[in-house]
């Protein structure tokens, strides 16, 4: 089957040497007990995965679930009815001790497999948004906070055992993981490569690349309204306010940062969850503009895409970007891979196809036989 | 009034020194007989130009209007009711008498107004598709055969006027001008700056904006139709199907070249006349794709926008770039206009944003200042 | 001009006597001091009315303005710019103070232009959802009320005073009106005809045109959500919640019971103010749903209407038909009005084509000459 | 399983005494050799049945499959790659030999499972559409063509074998079958209830709902476009323009009929063939309206609907009231199935409430206990 999807297996990315994709091996944390084959009876009933697919992999499953931890259950849960209860309880312990348990587990992972390296991608739901703490400003006050015993958000506990152990770190949620500055410290501090955050693989995705047009044809963006639906647990968790607060915030950004910040700009942004979608995300957005003379137009457009299918390979890419930049001593945030992310932990434009063009000249840089 | 729509107005593109917008004086020919006003008028009530503004302009209308002087009308006419009937005189002259009535007019345009230069830009309707000749390929068979008085379509005869008295040549539309290889060493002999053809405005913008991202993410497109409903004079006469190829042989050849010519793809484009719709183009786009997995999704669009108002203000911007590359003794074919044209007569990428790159690279080389 | 979108006008329902349109008058009350030019303008640069039209109507505009009087304001006003100070004023009179200046007013309005009788059409923006009051279940207790001095929002103050001074009244907002128990008995006991609530003009109309199709194809709907912008004044009074409460839950009602009341059914409407739209309301509504075994498709439809151009003939049928309806000496509500409301007073089907007929009939029966 | 798309099996249909769903069995003719099971398993694939479902139904997709035999080929083949060739030989035969060899296949299915009766439904692919036969118009005429043995459509002959032996016939394809004056002659000689043509599934079911709402609001429709996708056999056949002939003439008539005629409606339908999308029926359809003092509007709608899910149920509901008028000795076109054709044979209006109205009268008067 051809790697749809996987962009470093196609040209020009393939020709850099990232590690084969026959050579990962999968293992995680989660806070959910639910068995793997569940979620991909799920698909196949959705019309996604084909039955086929999902029983001639049925031992490649077997053997991930096999390695799956339960991982630190973010403090504010959503009430979802089949969490794993280890989960609770070690998100209840002290900061140190969940950090100690995730590195223990890495270890044991690494060792069973005799890995070269891990890479820790963070592919949680979105979190609940807290007040920043001062503790996030920087990394000596972490490092106290967490001796104190303060708790903290998930994503972090997890970012900091990945780095703090000289591990790879990707962050494909809008949760706030890496992003901090005191774990920014540490990745500097350990020189190890990391990125986030939320990766773009949709309605976002279309209005970086959309959104430039307009600027390069001097046409004005009156309004841009964006309607997102999707029916899987993570469209259950954003019901909450205090979770899709992050991801909203994250979209709106996008688009204002790309037309300029005109305050007269009517851009909104709105995640419902429909459950009949299951894993499909459904968007709709308006576009309306103002060109010659003060002429107005319109764009519409909605993308029906399927959640996992467009972000699984995005996260076989990014994990073998992060593998090959640690592989060659590079430290801090990886910022080629912008175009992967709605808030690119290294800033920059939000227009794909700068953003890609970035990418395609560290490619460039590290092809085979260049 | 913002001059929205002028990219050559908005950063960073105006600060090259292009000529003034207020020096611009306009002239033209045209085979039909309609007044201005009565146009102008059918834009109001199409809900595109306002009334005031109409009316503000009309001393501006009339000084253009007066300007205007019968053009050569193309062999196989479309029956249109109100042409000019010296339209049809002058097609059917000697080409060499046609092009000498155009040289004529336009030195008089260029003596009463006391201009430094004339810029001509092809804005005809879409012409009925010919058998290509043996003459076009060659400079000097082409002089021979307008020796001979063998007819030539009407584009030929306008871009052989305006390269062989030195004038640069926008061609703005699918037809032939000075896209054969005769006219093009004619450009090169006269060292005179040229570009097209066809004006990239609408569904093919958008084409040449969204096919790129489904290939740097490794998405293969599987269908992508286009169905394109116009009401306005380009539309009826795109009805007969000998002027509609050319269009339609353009907007499909962007889309394969783009997606890197998947012989399975499925890709039609349809253009359709909806008298109702006035001066409006309302194009959908279904974009069937394949993802990880296989897992097919899709991504549609309609584009509603407003054919005149789309591409005035790019007629404002190429004829300003071709009067600066003529003043700077730019000759030949000027490849960073690229981004204007669905079918760049420098070929290249159809990549709108990689195309853009090349006008912004140009712009900066050029910027006042720098 | 063909008088299109009056119904009334067309077969078969203009087989009934009903009053001319060139008999009419129109006057009214408004909170608003803005001038009808102005507004007219706003609808000409949209768009949506030509400036020909607007001009040359402008002696008959001029004469409706003469007759426009302050009317009172509901109570929690939203801080509009160009509230008329009277209406201020009189909201805050005494409900029987109110009253009076009503009638006195249409007292006048009537001896001046010699009319036969005045039908009341309630236009307001949407007021703030109340607490139900228990004198609205009593036309005793409600008169009580009056008598104290209890506050009362407008649409009961305009209710009361036409059914009270016997003419007859229409309610096309969601505002209650004369639907309380109160108010109803008030329009039995004075033998006065009236009919509301909600006119029925776009989604929601389609709505209820597609919803039964669902039921007699046995087809299940599993998710029905709306997406509605508008730009106008309506909207910007529906940005405050407690003023769209009435409208979405009417919309949301509609559905439900069309569809069987599925308590699975995800149905949701939303609204949004989009000021670029000016007049007009874009709604995107997404269908999805479940057929012969299991499997799901969907239907999706986005509706580009002219809110006033698609209200305003309604009221001049709606009209019309209540003066009819009292000369005839019908009295309560209109049943057969059914389909011009979301939500009709005298209850029943919301399934346009079943109101619709029902319409019909009551033409049949009284068309001239049958 | 529930039923569901199966119109009879819900209220208030279901109050009707049809034969039980159980009581049906299947068989057929088929002009072609691929195996049913191959057939599922791209329905699986397209994610439109689960491959639980298949799995579980194959014991009697089998004894289905078992009953199938070959059926005659029309005359103008369409070079699909898996025919049956006794398909093609049977239709190469003497009209009379094929009606002898279809009623000796029916009388043998009847005897084999001691049925009380068989209804054969018509459900090919679309016939190229020939020049209108003098023996059409005539029952005597018709029989004696066959004795003469001239070659007929394949539509034509089963209609022909089916009436004249006493089976009701329901014509689900656009192909002539019993419309013709002759045969509908035979079914009235020979006292058969029969219905069609062309099952009303998708885009024009659609139309017949919609159109009807302009209609009774006095808004006037300027444009409706049709673009319609397909992937299925189905489209395959139709890209023969003498094939889609037929299907595009009915799908335009509807419309005009609907919308009263308007000669300067702009209504076109089209079909292409798009083989990504399956079984996949994918339509965009574009109206252009003009209400109140001229304002335009518009509303579009994309409908993406299964094919087969879409008529296999109706395909059902049709079965059982053919075989319940038969049983009640019914006669000649089945007036009250309207709602499920493009063109019904026994004409009337095309709006589908008014249709659907008339069924549920006929559902009434036959309900059981009533």
């Amino acid at each position: 089957m051809e790697p749809l999807g996987v962009a470093t297996e196609h040209p020009p990315l393939n020709r850099v040497p990232w590690v084969p994709l026959e050579d990962l091996v999968l293992g995680g944390h989660d806070v959910c007990g639910r068995a793997l084959s569940a979620s991909a009876g799920e698909l196949v009933s959705a019309g996604i995965l084909s039955q086929d697919l999902v029983t001639g992999a049925a031992p490649e499953a077997a053997a991930f679930e096999a390695q799956i931890r339960p991982g630190p259950l973010d403090g504010p849960e959503v009430g979802l009815a089949d969490l794993d209860p280890r989960s609770g309880e070690l998100g209840a312990a002290a900061p140190r001790d969940q950090i100690d348990q995730l590195q223990t587990d890495w270890d044991d992972f690494e060792r069973e497999h005799e890995l070269v390296r891990t890479v820790v991608v963070a592919l949680a739901s979105t979190e609940a948004v807290r007040e920043p703490q001062p503790e996030w400003e920087d990394l000596e006050r972490f490092e106290v906070a967490l001796d104190e015993g303060r708790p903290q958000p998930a994503s972090l506990i997890y970012a900091y055992a990945a780095l703090s152990s000289g591990r790879p770190h990707v962050n494909f949620t809008p949760n706030l993981g890496a992003g901090s500055p005191a774990l920014r410290q540490l990745a500097e501090h350990h020189g190890v490569p990391h990125c986030g955050s939320d990766g773009k693989t949709g309605e976002t995705l279309m209005k970086t690349v959309l959104a430039p047009l307009f600027t390069a044809r001097a046409l004005r963006v009156l309004t841009w309204q964006g309607y997102n639906m999707l029916g899987n647990r993570d469209g259950e968790v954003l019901r909450d306010q205090s979770h899709s607060e992050a991801k909203l915030r994250n979209k709106e950004e996008v688009l204002r940062s790309l037309l300029g910040d005109d305050p007269a700009l009517c851009a909104k942004v709105g995640i419902d969850y429909v459950p009949s979608l299951g894993d499909w995300k459904v968007a709709w957005d308006y576009v309306h503009f103002e060109g010659f003379l003060g002429t107005r137009m319109s764009l519409q457009f909605t993308w029906a895409g399927c959640d996992s299918a467009l972000a699984a390979p995005l996260v076989l890419d990014l994990a073998r970007m992060a593998a090959f930049a640690a592989e060659r001593g590079e430290s801090g945030v990886m910022e080629h891979t912008a175009c992967f992310f709605k808030a690119p932990l290294g800033g920059g434009t939000h227009d794909f196809h700068r953003q890609y063009a970035r990418l395609l000249e560290y490619a460039a840089r590290h092809s085979a036989g260049d």
